[in-house]
């Protein structure tokens, strides 16, 4: 790990060290070989620009979406030869614009980079009492999207059952802790015994299916015996088609995330549509993107969980710039524990 | 056919004829061996009731799923040994009640009968004037579900484009038309150049997909070269998978039946979810039982349409009440002509 002493209007940095995507998800392992990792002069400051230090990087799933060239995708691919696309938290080093002084703590999609230079668009102040590892965890887009995707779309009412898969990830830990907050059966699906276990013995789920062992269907049936009325969609895969087939009339399926088919040769096929009639349900696909001008609202409606302490989360803190290569595999292992970031 | 010869306040009949549900689908084929022709007296009208003497019965693909007794449906299933379920147009010849007067034209949730006895709850008188053809092609059922499918979830806006499958059918027919009086671009699948061309001929269509014989795929991106706005689902089938994945970001799918899938012994599977992420698609079932209150509204958006001659409808019309029974067959061999009924 590189240690770096900064002192307010004080920069020692000539040269920073940037990640630059070199070819696509497939070409190669996810890893070191999709990426360069170069070195560059520090950038000039000029006129209503001001220079970042980058100190915390997330990671996020949709990060292998953002690298594969799929031009249908929501939201335009890393060129090659790019640095690779990431939101993180740093400070001001240097300021020659009027809104941001040397000493703010700001969030912005900084990319992987030590460094970089801004005019302001799409940075935000963080209040710097706030711990970036709970910015990251929760104020950030882990907690937007669950926000977004919970109220929007899953619209949950109190009496009513959850089930949220990919639970001990960074969104569905958030839907499940806002959902039981607000009087719902949360059933949380995660990988391991581990995981399945921080869910309802540290975030209050009522229950959790371990996908890798348990019997889904019959666990679901133990767990929902009266069906689901809300499911929150994090990875497809199996569990999808048991969920699908125990949703209640009227029942609400927000579509986040896919992770179980980011990695698929084929799609695997979705459940037959007649329940759809049948239940008259609702399925949503969102993404944040989409969202963010809505941010203010979003996070007005998640703060209070967070302040009287309903919304717990862990993060899951890699060493420096270049672990983020090799980090992005622990999505799709399930090794991550938390909120994955990069700490630099 | 039998022809009856009424006058007001006059009633030869003394007997009538009702048709039971014997089994069920799959117990038997399709037609008169599922059910009991049964020859009953004619009931006695008491204090609060009025009498009713069909003469239009409407045949609907829904009354698969009434048969079946499967308990996830939205309406309970016709019992064995009831009359079967069906809506009608009749004329009231004997009334104790204050608000049927005989001769009165009304509509309502009559069954296979040539008699029926109401107190008036789901009954609703009609305007004379209104060819009887009409009002169960276009003000009942069909454009209910078409308005209410339409509007409420496919949010169509002029210069988009829509998709129905089953467009020759009842309702699909009464989509494409609205769709198109709003300046949409319309593209129907249906079974057969005869249909394919009344709907571009008749109809306006812009355009129309024979399932049966087309290349789908490449005729949709013919026919929809900047992909679908919304799509309007009758049907299932491989239509299904072809439109979804030419679905435009935003758009929205209401799914209203799936003819293909109701004879199927293994239901089909649905499309990889992916896309409902990558394109934040809508996608929602209905059936127009959770949505008869709003009848009056919907009427009222359907209306003007009629009013200005953009909808056009044909009736398939079968001869007598026994007709009903083989009638239903034409749903899946596709042989109907228009909005299915029997003339009592």
């Amino acid at each position: 790990m590189r240690v770096w002493f900064i002192f307010p209007g004080e920069n020692l940095m000539t040269q920073y060290t940037a990640i630059h995507l070199k070819a696509r998800p497939g070409e190669a392992p996810l890893g070191p070989a999709l990426f360069d990792v170069k070195r560059h002069g520090k950038p000039e400051v000029s006129d209503g620009t001001f220079l970042i230090k980058q100190t915390y990087m997330s990671l996020d799933p949709a990060m292998l979406g953002w690298m594969s060239p799929d031009r249908d995708s929501y939201v335009p691919p890393v060129e090659l030869g790019e640095v690779m696309r990431s939101s993180g938290i740093g400070e001001v080093i240097e300021s020659q614009h009027p809104d941001y002084a040397v000493g703010d703590v700001v969030m912005g999609m900084f990319g992987w980079t030590e460094l970089a230079l801004s005019n302001g668009q799409g940075v935000n102040k963080l209040d710097p009492t706030i711990n970036p590892e709970m910015a990251l965890s929760v104020f950030a887009l882990p907690g937007l999207t669950a926000t977004q995707g919970l109220y929007d779309i899953g619209q949950p009412k109190a009496g009513e059952t959850l089930v949220v898969s990919g639970a001990a990830g960074s969104v569905g830990a958030i839907v499940g802790q806002l959902a039981k907050a607000d009087g719902l059966t949360v059933i949380g699906v995660a990988g391991g015994a581990e995981k399945c276990q921080w869910l309802v013995d540290e975030l209050g789920f009522d229950g959790a299916i371990d996908y890798k062992s348990d019997d889904l269907g019959a666990k679901l049936d133990e767990l929902a015996p009266n069906g689901v009325d809300v499911y929150f969609e994090n990875t497809g895969g199996p569990i999808q088609h048991e969920v699908f087939n125990r949703m209640n009339a009227h029942g609400r399926i927000a579509v986040c995330g896919m992770i179980a088919d980011y990695t698929a040769r084929e799609p695997s096929p979705g459940p037959n549509w007649m329940n759809i009639i049948k239940k008259r349900l609702l399925i949503q696909g969102f993404t944040m993107p989409d969202h963010l001008h809505k941010a203010p609202q979003l996070l007005e409606k998640l703060t209070p969980y967070v302040m009287n302490g309903q919304i717990k989360y862990r993060a899951h803190v890699l060493d420096g710039l270049e672990s983020a290569m090799d980090g992005l595999n622990l999505f799709f292992t399930g090794e991550n524990r938390g909120k994955l970031m990069v700490k630099l």
